[in-house]
């Protein structure tokens, strides 16, 4: 237990924390580029941010702004880091190893912020027991075992649709935390897991609202 | 031409639109589920969003609630699919059939919500001239020829890093008005066309940022 425990920090609306992640990339960005301070306004405009917005989602969190110089873009991304748990690392379940999960066993982006899928799980005979960049490939009924031997806190799902909720349940009773589902439909967890659904459609529908707006 | 068309529409924050999304799956959820009304307080309690949210949100685009009664469900459903531009089909180019490219292919959100990939584009050998599920892969060179023939007006492109910035560059310069970029990297597009760029890690985030503040 740190010393922060004894906070209480308030319900945090879920698109404050998604835009410190933007934030957190946005930093990282200034850094490469050797900028050592920047105002929210700055921010803001270099990223077609909403400077009240980077206030208000910050202030959550503490007094990260200096009058006169505003942010130390290094201190302020690894405040935001260790606020976004990416100051260490998580052991990961990659649940499915079709192409959705092979494509996202490889995707670097996972790995470099600290997410390493450790096991993976399919039903397939033709997979199971195969290894691919030195992870096992399971079948479900190992999950319990594994999850418990490797540590695994975090679970990605990229199973077919129908079985989604069997899986979700599953690693839930397995003491899996945390779970991003890219499985389409009506999915339900229970409150002890954590369920995030994917939905790449969405990403889709931003452009198209601004190709029909464009049309009108 | 409509005659909505003579109203200029504010510039409307990418979250707000984003936000269309997701209210328009929870109508489609209360519509399967036979609630035929529901108040933006409801409606924010029963999917967790902030009903002030929802309505300054939909106030960009009309007066949607009705005293006494809230929404029609259906109704504002349909609202919304139209601004979204989901009352109409897209014609959608794939760039990239590795792994990723294939479950996006596959991927059966995009075809409900009217995203027809008509091409699909991959410069390997291997590759080219196949056809997966009556859409035929072409190399990249075919592509102004094949967005012109097929009237493409969007591209998802799921190539590995160091493609990503040549394949917009040639995306745009066939007239394609709005990219969805799988790629990670830092991508750059001209004026005329829209870019979005997916980071799949920020999802794993929002779950490690909930993980990190229980563990504290």
């Amino acid at each position: 237990m740190t010393r922060r425990s004894q906070f209480k920090i308030p319900k945090i609306p879920e698109m404050t924390v998604r835009r410190l992640s933007v934030y957190t990339r946005c930093l990282l960005q200034l850094e490469e580029d050797g900028v050592k301070t920047i105002s929210s306004q700055e921010l803001a405009e270099r990223f077609s941010l909403n400077s009240a917005q980077v206030r208000k989602d910050l202030a959550y969190f503490g007094e990260f702004g200096v009058r006169g110089i505003g942010y130390y873009v290094s201190g302020l991304k690894a405040a935001l880091q260790r606020i976004l748990g990416l100051d260490r690392e998580w052991q990961v379940a990659l649940v499915g190893f079709g192409n959705l999960g092979s494509a996202l066993f490889h995707y670097k982006g996972f790995a470099k912020q600290g997410f390493r899928i450790l096991a993976i799980f399919d039903d397939d005979p033709a997979k199971c027991g195969k290894e691919v960049d030195g992870v096992q490939i399971s079948p479900l009924r190992d999950l319990p075992r594994e999850a418990k031997a490797r540590n695994l806190q975090l679970a990605i799902v990229a199973v077919p649709p129908e079985s989604a909720q069997g899986v979700i349940e599953k690693l839930a009773a397995a003491g899996i935390k945390a779970v991003l589902n890219f499985a389409p439909g009506r999915i339900k967890s229970g409150k002890d897991v954590r369920l995030k659904n994917v939905d790449l459609s969405i990403e889709l529908e931003t452009l198209s609202f601004y190709l029909a707006q464009g049309n009108r």
